[in-house]
């Protein structure tokens, strides 16, 4: 992409209210708009993150044989009545509307009910199982307070896989295999080393749900690890039954602020019983199907990432999910030539800042933007026959012959 | 895609309400499921078709230079309020929602405000111009009735595309880009014969508005046409006037059942002028932004295809939307194994009925399903050393060497 042809620009502000740090820099380095508190919309940049965060987890997702799909926002109240969750003050976060032709609707918060509504159709016998279906898809919740940047929003874009089994067993096995993509995915994001699987409180139909916290300075939460990390808890369940089961003692438990980037359910019958979604086993007997949900805020997971690696000059993205690998900048005329060639043909993996601007000013926006690297060509360069090469994330910065400038800008397309 | 390993199956019948033929094969097919009047979900199969037709329409619209972003679906009032398209008089298809926190919000129809007062932080000047910004994004339309299956819903997707220009000649160029990359849209969608430009009242702010209208029965519109179809238009502007000023007679039009599958608007200062987006020319003066805007219904273009297109036994897709390209049955053992033999590594392609039916149930279900090409190999054609192919279009089939067989499975691969 050509800087000159994108409509967004580097703003100098945020808005007054925008107080996370890495929202401010998601602002004004044109990845986002903020529309009200809690409500976001994605600039080229920022959709471009979104998307390559999407891949990831749908590739990890069908790996392990997982269908995609995609639900209404529109909410019918009858699923939600019988599971007893429409009422307000069983979920607080509904965002209710009115049909014009009568009657009231909900945004989807999430997806159990209609999902588990809508498999009655297809499972009807043992042979039918297991399926495992998710879904990329924009959830509304009616926070009271809307804060930390796009980690925490109104209207947010989420993955929630829900899986269907015949037994425990069936149910345990896709469990392990999911919290093993998990682990892949978070790797493949570049958060992989500072997230730890956590135990959390489970609910009234299992002792424990999981969840995937991330070390961040600007997380929402606390976990408490023993020394190896073999045992990470939320606070939630920091209590004597619970680190008793686990076999650590309080005061062998160290503290961190972390921010969730995922969950893990077992859900058992809590929905597919009331739902009546059933199934017949080899021997004809009627049993509720078994269930489990597993979620990742997308959009949370940029604000997320976004939050933990910005430093005081801007945002810092892992390579994987960096909307382009590398920005290119020419300086004076030979140094434009080289790098207008260089761009010929890689439009996918450079951002070619390519403005009639002062190089001080390209620089400046390079780091606010935060992409991997940084490839400068000048004149004074090209007299030495060489470029000049900057890794963001640790401000590194090497003299290259040009031959190996451009060998480096091949290993970036499709890397 | 193996039919054993995903969770839908094909259904014996619809539900009662859903009048709309090709909504009930889309049904019965496992392309998508009705969750009330005018709100669908989107199964796996249903889900590529969506995938297919966003693709074709974002090659097309990157390649004359438009940028994608994805927009708020929580409106806040105060734009619309300025443009006067707030008040449910006014726009009577309003979804409303209330904040816990306090306060009304909508729930987007449309996108002109917001992306509006976005661009207020980005077009200053006519350097910045001019701006052309699209999105895939779900929509919500308060019908009093939904009807026409999935051709017009409360909750869909739509692609809306809104350029922001300097000056009228600027506007034109690119408003005659759009209507010629709508054609190779259409082209590429398997309608462009049957689909015509066509004049549409143009609101207060232009004399015309253009849509396009795909000739089919099931159309809730009526187009008028002159013998060599240089003159195409709506019911809503045939009139003396426009008669008179297109120099067509009465007498000499023909008439259709069509539907709109897009529309594009000549909005001038209509929205630039209260939202105040303006910019400054060479001269320093400020004017206000010329804008136009164009709409591709996408869950509604998978409506009317399939509503066109299907026969008494089911879907008929056009290959380059089709979720597969072929539908592969193998009978009796070795025709089994040769089938195994040709799914393996083109999963993307073939949609291969490995269940464990009778042969005649899978060849109604591949009829109902509706993949352009059925490749059928048993014991009995491998004795012949050939395979089995039909045309699910025209029902035309043929007998090929095995050999030629493998070479039609190469040829579907991307194509």
């Amino acid at each position: 992409m050509r800087f000159s042809k994108t409509f967004i620009k580097t703003l100098r502000s945020a808005p007054k209210d925008e107080t996370a740090r890495g929202a401010q820099f998601l602002i004004r380095a044109g990845y986002a708009h903020k529309e009200l508190a809690g409500v976001y919309d994605y600039l080229p940049l920022g959709l471009r993150v979104l998307e390559r965060i999407k891949s990831i987890i749908r590739e990890e997702l069908n790996a392990i044989g997982c269908e995609e799909v995609l639900m209404s926002t529109l909410q019918n109240p009858d699923p939600w009545i019988k599971t007893d969750r429409w009422d307000i003050e069983k979920m607080d976060i509904w965002f209710r509307t009115q049909l014009a032709a009568g009657g009231e609707l909900g945004l989807a918060p999430t997806h159990e009910e209609p999902i588990t509504n809508l498999l009655k159709s297809y499972i009807k016998s043992y042979k039918d199982l297991p399926v495992y279906t998710y879904q990329f898809q924009t959830k509304f919740r009616n926070e009271l307070r809307a804060k930390s940047g796009i980690m925490r929003t109104r209207e947010f874009i989420m993955k929630d896989l829900y899986s269907f089994s015949a037994s425990d067993e069936e149910h345990e096995t896709f469990y392990h295999a999911v919290e093993q993509a998990y682990a892949r995915i978070y790797t493949r994001l570049g958060i992989g080393e500072d997230t730890y699987q956590t135990f959390a409180s489970g609910g009234v139909f299992s002792k424990y749900s999981h969840e995937f916290q991330t070390l961040t300075d600007v997380g929402e939460d606390t976990i408490y690890y023993n020394a190896d990390r073999s045992v990470v808890l939320n606070e939630e369940v920091l209590n004597d039954e619970v680190l008793t089961e686990l076999g650590v003692q309080r005061d062998e438990l160290e503290s961190a602020k972390a921010a969730e980037v995922g969950n893990i359910f077992t859900l058992k019958t809590k929905y597919s019983a009331p739902l009546d979604l059933s199934f017949t086993d080899h021997d004809g007997k009627r049993h509720p199907v078994l269930m489990g949900c597993y979620g990742i805020g997308v959009s949370r997971i940029m604000g997320v990432i976004a939050e933990k690696f910005a430093d005081e000059k801007g945002l810092v993205w892992p390579e994987s999910i960096a909307p382009f690998k590398v920005y290119l900048i020419g300086i004076g005329e030979r140094g434009m030539q080289q790098a207008e060639a260089w761009y010929q043909g890689r439009a996918d993996s450079i951002f070619f800042d390519d403005r009639d601007l002062r190089p001080g000013e390209k620089f400046a926006d390079s780091e606010l933007i935060g992409l991997p690297y940084r490839l400068v060509v000048s004149d004074k360069t090209l007299a030495a026959d060489s470029c000049e090469l900057t890794t963001r994330a640790t401000g590194e910065t090497k003299i290259l012959p040009l031959a190996e400038g451009l060998h480096f800008l091949e290993s970036m397309i499709d890397s």
